[in-house]
């Protein structure tokens, strides 16, 4: 018996941005595996076993699925937004390479789904429409001097950034130093989105001038795009449109 | 009369990565304009014209668009991947603010896609699983010094890094002096993706260390993925998995 694991992105909530391929992979399986509130997307059916697990919890939630999978069960760990940024893929990995050998001979696959950041800049524009990077910042993956110098370098190679996991509830003051180290490096008052449940009822878009953002304008479910120096403002009397032209000198 | 302008991504290639929130408006389109072969993608149908435009003229593409849209259409603009990187949503764009004010008043949407960057890394398993940048290589969007500083400085950052456009036609010794650039700048054998044709029939995904690496490995089809030092490589049997772990130091 063969099973499998699929490792399938959500996309970032409204289920009109989950591609076809990841709704076969759910139709398929056997088991789901995920985050609470992503599982709870996945209606029930006989044959499938949900196994909603909490936050902070990825690398037993991989090994897991990595053992079902090798009993025979169609396992898919489910992620939003994208599997490979942020998200379980990584995990899964690590798990793999730490775990036993015959891990290595499991099929195993990677769905792609739509990204938070790219999501968000869709509602905003096109920001991310020339160069950019893309930065977690979530509160325990590094030391904060990593944060920084990668924030210093970032502007200088003038990159439009997006950021995700802005602002954490163990360490809130992460986000108050970024947005600090942005205001001094950036001489221009470029724009910063702020783009919160994208794609969700409840979405908010707001763009805001650097020097007037503040740390509390985001939270764990904002994820923040911050323009380059060549990010250019179109006023339409309605919302904005923020974009980066594809050429820049 | 009120038309709509969307600009809409159709993925990597495969149709099973088209959202279906773009499949609803590929449907309701009265009018569908992109380069030859994304047009080709759609089928015909009573009600729809199909506006098949060459390579290089994405302006006088975007302001056909957006005149279809302000007399009464609705028109679709079909790019690959996500239309907000290195696609037509920046073009577009370009051409509102650049283009009579009843413009801006249109009702202009973009939809998101997967890009091929993320298709590719889902192939290889998660080289973007942390931080990372995206830098189009095309010849004519920007100067080769401001490529060189803007590699040398992601180096520094130790970014993942995906590569669009790497080769073109009239200008390939760009993405020659790039290798070169890495090659040099980091000191580390790092693995480089070459991912070409992702999700189509004929896709075929190579990883190369670094120093192996040469620039006819990568065409313009052909999107390219260098780790950063943290980067990994599982050896499977088949095809190595390629991550990056979550954490770093």
């Amino acid at each position: 018996m063969t099973g499998s694991l699929v490792i399938a992105g959500l996309g970032p909530g409204n289920d009109a941005l989950v591609t076809p391929e990841v709704t076969v992979a759910l139709a398929r399986a056997t088991d789901i595996v995920g985050y609470i509130p992503y599982v709870a997307r996945i209606p029930a059916r006989p044959g499938l076993t949900l196994h909603p697990t909490d936050n902070r919890v990825e690398l037993d939630r991989s090994r897991h699925a990595l053992e079902m999978a090798s009993t025979g069960r169609h396992v898919v760990v489910v992620s939003s937004g994208d599997p490979g940024v942020f998200a379980m893929a990584a995990a899964v990995f690590e798990a793999v390479e730490a775990g036993p050998n015959e891990w290595r001979a499991l099929d195993i696959r990677v769905l792609p789904g739509i990204t938070a950041m790219l999501a968000a800049a869709a509602r905003a524009g096109a920001p991310l429409g020339h160069d950019f990077c893309t930065i977690n910042l979530s509160d325990n993956l590094k030391p904060w001097a990593v944060i920084e110098n990668r924030l210093r370098l970032a502007v200088q190679a003038d990159f439009a950034m997006a950021f995700y996991n802005p602002r954490s509830k163990s360490r809130p003051e992460g986000f108050v130093r970024t947005l600090e180290v942005l205001k001094e490096a950036c001489a221009d008052n470029r724009p910063v989105i702020f783009a919160r449940n994208v794609s969700r009822p409840d979405e908010t878009i707001n763009v805001v001038p650097l020097q007037d953002t503040q740390a509390d304008m985001a939270d764990m479910r904002t994820v923040v795009i911050l323009g380059s120096s060549q990010t250019r403002i179109i006023e339409t009397g309605a919302a904005p449109i923020v974009y980066t032209p594809r050429f820049s000198s």
